[in-house]
């Protein structure tokens, strides 16, 4: 079976018409350009031979028609402000296009493939809305208090979009037996290698501190330095420790961040009385999260006893990693191996719909290569070859999945 | 001979009412609190003997009558936004006590005590625009340009307060035979050491530079450790070894502050793309500030040829050391044992008028201790004790100095 690119380009092209930014595409979840694209998706699904429905958060679900048992396959077509064209959207299409494929050239008989566009994924209001309503996650709380960046309420959304009191998609055990989604890189690995296609092995976990370092503003010319309590020189030795720390005790896959650190007063000629140090580290194995958070900790102990400076530590953050399913794993490195491309096991460091749908059936992504690994922004481009690739190697996935026995899924995550 | 510890107390809180601002002052150079006061201490001067000026930047310069021979002992009036009411104010009143007690308990055939408030030591305008006038440095072009934080030129402030064409006052050599400056420490060291009087060796020099450290805004989460290009890991690597050059090449009083960081874009998920880092170091000994300008230099060097970002420094501040007349040291050292006070010889590690003045003339200062170390705010407080034994101090070594033949002055700094 073979994607028809054009039709599968075309598609992305007009979808990327919807809040068109430059090269890129602002189309945050709930605005004009986002409704106004999951119509439109929704037309298409029903040119395409499936029965779409716009569900009460806004996610659109389209089910092939005649089948009872499918393959669910998407993402989201919300994106970030000022975001890029590909980022969810291609996913979305992938979906569509390995739907129509699949329909006109495979066997209705054996299922077929639903298509997913996931509401909100980049939290525009709540992180995942749409994937976590399907999963039934999400309780009526979070909706009544959740609002944006300037305040507005998510549920004034969902009533301006015209969404109040329809129906929420929900996902059906008995039909999708699993979930699949494509998606950029976003990252500079299979470029820099040269390989075609990723097939992420899982998501990865996230902790994310704030630490705060108090020590006491002083005259830094007058005030000796035996006398001092400076939040920058504990600062940097937590610093460096947390570097070493992280190096040594992760994984070759560990990526580790100190994004921001505040210092005030801030003066050149005042012992900084405080530091604020962001820290965060991400990684697919449980066993790696817990090593480096008790590392976190030690520091933070080491340096509250030792040092004059009042040290502590706040979580913010704390995601784990989702694990995508193996044997979908071994389905999509089989298609790409068929296709002749290059492919590679890689872990996703960002977040996606599949983290949440891997709590709940059979989950994998693949990755395309990112052009400069540039992702979030207008720049963020894919090569027309490889967006095509993304696409055949699903379609052969699905093939595969489609024509086994229904126990192909050793369900064993 | 005796300080009037009374009319000593009384002058400085009578100072301390103009501007008065909870427990501080706010009495900015040529503000009205400010010219208000310079016209209070004309008259006080005038009531005490002396001849004074209110001179073309606002120094008010008070000479002893009937003298041709004189000890130039002050300060300046004006503060810092909200500071104390000692720093600066002290050490004119000194002046002024010592010049009164002098023309009553001395004998003005050997000379006589000449007092000075200078204009602008804080730096309003122009930092130590008073002193600097005082001895000549002061180009007719720095006060063309120099304006406040706020945009008001320095020219039109002389205006407004009726200063234009007045006569500047200046140095005579053949009159002033040494400065004395009495202030706070500004510091800690008196006070936790048990000790009343310090003798200021010198005025510590000042090298400041900004340092920025340019990498890449990346995806914290997608991109590789060994694929980034991480200010802030440059930033830790830097800072550390900063902090043990300047604890191995310093001298045991030299100070060093790392005062400021500022990181972009400062996102806990975005590797950071640049951090800027603010570091001084003073110390009394050119030869200090000059390794340790090596130091910072060659670990600059360093990382720019061993890290993946650019690294370059930018000087902000170059300030010389000023040694003060050790003659006129030892002066003070033995009037505080004359009086059975502790003493101890310590740096200045802030800049006084008496750094200027110390260029021209011998110079000396002495430091009474600061509660709490406070300074430049409005809880900066000082025993009355204290206060009066710096006025007594003083007054006991300008009877040494006057006392003495004219050749006690080494004049060898």
């Amino acid at each position: 079976m073979r994607i028809n690119s054009e039709r599968l380009l075309g598609d992305m092209r007009k979808l990327a018409t919807f809040g068109k930014d430059g090269s890129g595409v602002h189309r945050l979840a709930f605005s004009k350009a986002d409704m106004l694209a999951r119509e439109w998706l929704s037309s298409r699904m029903s040119e395409g031979g499936l029965d779409p429905i716009l569900d009460g958060v806004g996610n659109v679900h389209g089910k092939t028609r005649a089948t009872t048992r499918s393959v669910l396959i998407g993402s989201h077509t919300d994106t970030v402000p000022h975001g890029g064209w590909l980022d969810g959207a291609m996913g979305v299409i992938y979906g569509l296009e390995v739907a129509r494929c699949w329909r006109e050239q495979g066997d209705l008989n054996l299922g077929g493939v639903d298509v997913i566009s996931f509401q909100d994924e980049e939290g525009a209001y709540l992180s995942c809305l749409g994937s976590r309503s399907f999963f039934g996650e999400v309780k009526s709380e979070e909706i009544q208090t959740a609002s944006n960046s300037e305040g507005e309420p998510l549920s004034e959304m969902i009533r301006l979009a015209g969404l109040s009191g329809r129906a929420l998609a929900r996902h059906d055990p008995e039909r999708e037996i699993a979930y699949l989604e494509g998606h950029i890189e976003q990252g500079p690995q299979l470029e820099s290698q040269g390989v075609r296609i990723g097939v992420v092995t899982g998501i990865v976990g996230i902790r994310r501190f704030t630490i705060t370092i108090v020590g006491q503003a002083d005259h830094a010319g007058t005030t000796p330095m035996s006398m001092r309590k400076d939040a920058v020189a504990v600062l940097m030795e937590l610093g460096t420790r947390l570097f070493q720390d992280f190096r040594n005790l992760g994984s070759p896959e560990t990526v580790w961040n100190l994004g921001n650190i505040v210092i005030s007063p801030g003066a050149a000629n005042v012992v900084p009385a405080k530091a604020e140090l962001s820290v965060e580290f991400r990684d697919t194995t449980p066993e790696v999260l817990t090593r480096l958070e008790a590392a976190v900790a030690e520091a933070i102990g080491h340096l509250a006893a030792s040092s004059p400076c009042v040290v502590e530590s706040r979580p913010v953050l704390n995601l784990e990693p989702a694990a995508m399913d193996p044997a979908l794993g071994r389905a999509l490195h089989q298609a790409a191996e068929d296709h002749g491309l290059s492919h590679m096991a890689m872990p996703s460091g960002a977040g996606h719909d599949a983290m949440v749908c891997s709590r709940h059936l059979p989950s994998a992504m693949l990755f395309v290569p990112s052009i400069g690994g540039r992702s979030h922004d207008v720049a963020e481009h894919t090569a027309d070859e490889d967006i095509v690739n993304g696409a055949q190697v699903l379609l052969t996935a699905v093939q595969a999945l489609l024509g086994h026995e229904p126990n192909f899924l050793g369900h064993g995550k």
